[in-house]
């Protein structure tokens, strides 16, 4: 059976990343998705397992140097990481898991998984991407500042992804998104076993 | 500007080529297409420019030998060939060309235009392609041997495709090679242009 896919969403905060990966869940509803490993507290509802795999620091670190976790980010004094062993279980079985990922974690997905495809999602412009920021209304304008200064920082990365998606309208994103994936499905490079199958009927056939 | 994609569709006789192409051109009807040069006599109601450019053997062989035909192939002692000019000149303007091509025609392809896509059409299987040769009732026996030998041997090239389709579902074979092309055009190969606008904008924003 050919391998699940790992496919890495990232881009930088105001990008509309979370309401794109809603929208390709919400039309194809079988993807895998990994539970991230955290050492912030849970808050009330969080439940261990379903939200996050809440850990120690220690405990942590100890899965990131034993090669457990694929990456992690700091974030107002708290470690996320994406458990590797699950990657591995989920696409092993066939499953293709979709995945919410900094833009160190697909990189790292990228350098350790073949079955990996990494997409970056783009805002249309600077100017959208203020726009979004302030529209939320959570941020001050320091803050706005420090975003759009990240999203520059890692915009830069962009020609190290696979495939680039602007986010202009939801709902195209997330069906080019889709597209994507089946296109993936159907690259030669990804179905060798069909590939052998097709050669060796034809060596079997051959003089018959 | 980016350049148009050259899509092209090869596969053995039998595998539903001809009902994919027109499934894909109904539901996406911008794509160019390309008039082959033959040196068959044009049949009642085909017009020159439309159908075909008809031209004479020698004619024909000047144009393959100045490089103006991609490729040829020889049919019950005629020429028929792709030429080369008008995807070059399609491509140049934007637009995504879908073409029907040999095995020959797609490794041509492939080697001479770097914004090239080949898709190789599988048949379910062998039991599948003589019931739908069959299933004509245009051949012999004989004849559908030999489609049957030429289609095994056809096969062996499909690992030298980018992507490969097995046509069990026209309508869904043709939504494939659609997610194929639209994932393509998210390719940040195929968006040299928006990354470099990308890293410019970055550059200019530096520090401010």
């Amino acid at each position: 059976m050919a391998k699940g896919l790992l496919i890495s969403v990232s881009g930088p905060s105001g990008t509309g990343k979370g309401s794109v990966l809603s929208k390709v869940k919400e039309i194809n509803p079988s993807f895998g998705t990994s539970i991230s490993v955290t050492t912030r507290e849970p808050r009330e509802g969080e439940q261990d397992g379903v939200h996050y795999f809440f850990k120690t620091k220690e405990e942590f670190m100890k899965m990131y140097e034993e090669g457990e976790i694929l990456e992690y980010d700091e974030f107002v004094g708290n470690y996320y990481g994406t458990p590797t062993v699950a990657l591995q279980d989920m696409s092993e079985a066939g499953t293709d898991v979709l995945l919410d990922l900094t833009i160190a974690g697909s990189m790292a997905l990228k350098e350790n998984f073949e079955q990996s495809v990494t997409i970056f999602l783009l805002a249309p412009s600077y100017e959208e991407l203020e726009n979004r920021l302030r529209g939320r209304g959570t941020d001050s304008d320091e803050a706005i500042a420090a975003r759009l200064e990240m999203a520059r920082q890692e915009t830069n990365y962009v020609g190290h992804f696979d495939y680039v998606v602007v986010n202009d309208d939801i709902e195209t994103a997330a069906k080019k998104i889709l597209a994507i994936i089946e296109a993936e499905k159907c690259r030669c490079a990804r179905n060798i076993e069909l590939l052998e199958d097709v050669l060796r009927i034809n060596k079997e056939m051959e003089g018959n």
